[in-house]
């Protein structure tokens, strides 16, 4: 199965989220991952999903995201059109001994340490997905004690903005 | 009316994420931003929400939340017991002579530069939402042409975790 992101823009009312969330269970379509938070325009907001599944299956929801009310437009990203990050936190057991080992790690990926305490180092890390993993690989001896993420956003490579392919029948 | 933010540890499955969102959608409650992601558990997903409304209604929703089959811990994070934490990306307009003073900011705020076009110039960002608002304000002048957020995510202080605090029961 493959996977595909899709930015989405709908219009910042309550309700929607949820009825977007809804196109994709009804078809059994489980996301990996979703974000979503007010753009450049406060009555907009922005939704970054990213799904596993069948090409025919995506097209069909593709289509029926276009067709609701608050949804403005849809874009299907690949990976060479955009700019895919996340943000992760991880809290890491260290002790005495493993701490500067942890910090080591984290300085190389460029991570922040966020929170220290006596028996962990919560760490800040921003990256494509394999650069995450690879950190979690790394750190995953030591013992990960917890993970938060935000969710695969994306933004569009040169000039052209999402706007500038929307439709202006909406 | 103010704002709170919390944390939801819910089973990974279709059809969870639409079912939260109406919980607050059928209140009016609006949500800020959502951001959901895998956790150290793979069956397990958390899932940050921003949301603004009244106190009272926000503890009958935290108690709907709970009787949820999927939901299986919610906890009302405040300020200074977590770090807290978005990711945007922003897409500025530049000329030339802007495109220096542009990468300065972005530089000052410890942010990167993800893509650079003849007109453009894209900066990944990281911080809490204090910081964020300075730099779109800083670089508002010069004109901003797209914004992509995360939402929020948080994680607690100390060594203490989200499951440290799970009710055994579920």
């Amino acid at each position: 199965m493959d996977r595909y992101i899709l930015s989405v823009l709908v219009n910042n009312h309550s309700g929607v989220l949820s009825r977007i969330a809804g196109l994709f269970s009804r078809r059994g379509y489980n996301i990996d991952s979703l974000s979503v938070g007010e753009t450049e325009d406060e009555k907009i907001s922005r939704m970054t999903i990213v799904v596993r599944g069948d090409t025919h299956v995506l097209e069909q929801i593709t289509k029926q995201l276009e067709k609701q009310v608050d949804v403005l437009h849809v874009q299907v990203l690949h990976a060479n059109e955009g700019v895919f990050r996340e943000l992760v936190m991880v809290k890491i057991s260290t002790t005495q001994e493993t701490r500067p080992l942890v910090v080591e790690l984290a300085d190389i990926f460029k991570a922040k340490i966020v929170d220290v305490d006596t028996q962990t180092v919560t760490v800040e890390l921003t990256g494509e997905p394999d650069k995450i993993s690879a950190f979690f690989r790394l750190v995953d001896p030591y013992g990960i004690k917890e993970i938060v993420r935000t969710g695969l956003t994306a933004i569009g490579r040169s000039n052209t903005t999402i706007n500038d392919m929307r439709p202006s029948s909406k």
